[in-house]
This record gives C-alpha cells, structure tokens and sequence, in this order.
C-alpha cells in the first residue's frame, strides 16, 4: 500500500498523503496549496478527482493478493460543493471485489464553516492486473 | 477563453496548454513530465481528468455569455487505454447548452506505436453560474 | 409524491411500488417477473435503472417545494452483481439540494443464498424545475 | 445477435427492435407508447437507458467471439432533452474491446419540430463473460 503512494511522482506534487488503511478501505488528505487551485480560487475539480481516484486505488489494491495490481478503468464524480478551506481529506472503501473487477468509491469533505462538510464523490471501477514485469536494469 | 486557463494555477502545474478554440469547442494538450506520472510510469488517471476537464470547461465557457461563468458538476470518465508518450492531446465540444446546465464531452489522445489512439473519453454536466464580485484590491 | 409513482405509467407496468419516504429519501421495490428479464435469466439493468432513477426522483422530489418538481439530468450506474431472487429492494436518498440541482444516490439490494445484497448502486443529477403548466383542454 | 435481442424478454415488453448491425455497432429503435411514459409525459429515462444499454450490449457483443458473451458493468447517462415523438432511435458503437473490458457508447435521436434530435447520450463499461451453461433440460 505504502508503495503505491510513495512510487506516484503525481501524488507527491499534490501533496497527497496516505494517514490510513486496511482491508477494504484507505484514508487520505491534501493539504491545499496555491498551486491546485483554480480560477475561482476553489480546489480544482481535477485535483479532486487525483486525490478520490488515488484513495479508491488504495482501498482496492488492499483487497487483491500481493502479486496483483489494479487500474483505473472508470470514475463518475459529483462535485457537491467547491471545496474551500486549507485540507481536504478523503476515504475510499470497497464496494465489491469481484473476480476481475473491484468497484470502490470515495468522499471528500472539507471544512466549511467550521464543520466537515461533504464536497466530493466519486464511484470507481477498477481493473484487477499482473504487475508488470520490472524491465532489465531498470 | 484565455483567462480561464491563465488563471487557473493547478493547469499551469500540470503544464496544460490552450491550442485552439471556438463556439461550443476547445483543443488543448499536455506536455507529460515525470511529475504527472503514477507508480506504473503511464500518465497518473488524475492530470488526464484535469486535462478533460478542463478543456470540457473551456468548450462550456465558449457557448455562454461573458459575464457569465461555469462550474463543473458530475464528471464520468473512460480510460480506455494506458497514456504513454511525450504529449496527449485533448479535444472538447459541447453536445448541448440549456438554460442552467450543460453537456460537454473531451476525448483525449496519445501516440502509440507511432498513431494517434484514443485513451481517455470523459463526459461531463456543467453548471452555468453567475461569476464571483472581484474582491475588492484584488 | 404518491403522485409521481402514481402518474408514470412505466412505473406502473414494471410492478415498482413505493413503500416509504421522509425528508431526503424514499423507499421502493419491484416484484421481478419474468418480463423484466434478460436473455441470462437477470433483472435486466434496464429495469433495475429504471428503478433507482426513480427512486432517487421521489427522493429528491421531496426536498423541494409543492410547486417545483425535478427531472433527471444525468445518472451513473454500478452494477456489482447480477439481480436474482423475487423480489429487490431500493433506497434513494439525497446527498445535497442546491438552488438548481440535486444530488441524490440509491442502492438496490436483492436475496442471494438467503441474505439481502447490493446488487445496484446509482448516482443520480437531478436538475430543478417548474412544473410544465396544464394544456388548456388538457 | 439476434438472440441478444429475441431472448431478452424485457426488450420484447418495451417494443425495442433490433433495425441493423455490423461488427462494433448496432442500431435499434423503439416505438413509443403510454406503458413507457413519465409523469410528465415524456419517454420514461430508465426507458432511454434500458434502451442504449441493451444497444451498448449487442454492439460490444459484435466484437467478441460467439463463445462469449458481455454483461454491463457500469453506465453513465446524459438527458440532454426530453424524449417526445412517437419513435426513439438508438445507435451503438464500441469505442475499444480490451482483454477482459469492452467500452461502448450509444446515442438515442428523438423527432423534435421537425428534425431528429440527440436525446440520450450513454458510455458503458461491459464485462467479457464466459456464457452460461445451458442448463439440462431447458
């Protein structure tokens, strides 16, 4: 699990972090920086979507054998409300891990007002994959 | 057109770039670093969304008055194979503008074996709001 | 909001009843025959949508006033396992109402080796809307 | 093909017909009557998406060998307009049949003063299945 996050150069430019897992579910947070805002001075959707589909991958990865590894092959995002506020955390859960295709999802919630609120939806289906083989000398 | 992606900092980050534009469509492209990569070394599912997203934005924006603005409600997302290569490219149209809500759809492209493929189609549902009051001394 | 079970008369010829419903959500459920199969001997996905787009208007229905209704914008559907059994259940319920649109969700469960099981999950856009003024004559 | 079509007892109850197909696409048509109409008059959405989902079906059936068949994993919808006139038509087409994954599409044109308009816009994602057993006896 540590692996997916550590070994994504993306997620680390987001400044996306892992703070939880176990079978079935992940937890994460972005801290908000100016750099992933956009126009209107809201967190970009396009930031939010990275951070849901990368926790929906963790809390999937957590539900297939070592040797196995999963992809995105689809995500549906609602956008309830713009997301404010300096840290946005997410958790993704499984929903069903099926033989070649596990179905997760993931809400975001910020703070608003001064309580968490919900901003951010996304339901994902994802692949179930052999890793790919590490190339010679790489 | 041009200020919605001069002033949006996450689509600088990613190095998102406006290509062309005109009633109802939008064409961009981004160029791909290591930043924007996931731990399999493809483009992170997160930059390509920012990418459709975006340009979908920009589609919307073209088939709305000036002083009007629009926000991304529900995005849906089919990543059809893996992005690889130096550049993809994007390119988003309108499919309908009502009174509140549009419909727009991007498809993004990405060199394989030496042709251009389809790897990301995203539709997404648009809301057309009023645009923020500046704030004052800014 | 017996009124929009009431007046569709889809809702009618599939044998969808509603059951219960408050503030922000509203229960139904389908007794399957075998005109809502398909060629695998399923409910067909036609009909558990039909279903949970209907439960996710009642539903959202019930978060505006008298005088407004709702229509569906857009939906995004999972289906996680095949629908079996006499008879499946759904919940709707709304994630948030905004000024012009409504955030709403439902499950749909049915009996698999003696226990109840999500076999469906929807996330539906609803947009808000006055209702069509009578025809004169009509 | 055509059984996709014959042995679907839900498609025979809306009055879906199969009108052509070739490999990655097909078409079909519905007419339409009282049984699948909303409360407001309109064709029913779950209707429209019974109706692209089973044409999303047989197009990404074309693509895969008679052995095998292909079952909905997810759909995504977009109600563009109202579905008026008294006859619906569909088109579908794969966009890419993968390992284990096929992504199709399906447009839905409804008449509207005059001129044929896009109603219904639908992207699924289906499942490469083994065929079920026939059972003995039946």
């Amino acid at each position: 699990m540590e692996s997916i996050f550590r070994d994504a150069k993306f997620i680390h430019a987001l400044g996306i972090e892992l703070t939880g897992y176990g079978y079935g579910w992940c937890e994460t947070r972005m801290f908000v920086s100016e750099a992933i805002l956009q126009q209107h001075g809201f967190v970009h959707a396009g930031a939010l979507m990275t951070l849901a589909d990368h926790t929906c991958g963790g809390a999937a990865a957590s539900t297939v054998p070592e040797d196995q590894d999963v992809i995105t092959v689809q995500t549906n995002t609602s956008f309830l409300r713009p997301a404010t506020g300096a840290l946005v955390t997410c958790r993704g859960k499984v929903l069903r891990t099926g033989r070649t295709i596990i179905f997760a999802e993931a809400e975001i919630t910020a703070e608003r007002d001064g309580e968490q609120v919900l901003v951010t939806k996304m339901s994902s289906t994802l692949s179930i994959i052999a890793p790919r083989t590490p190339k010679i000398g790489s």
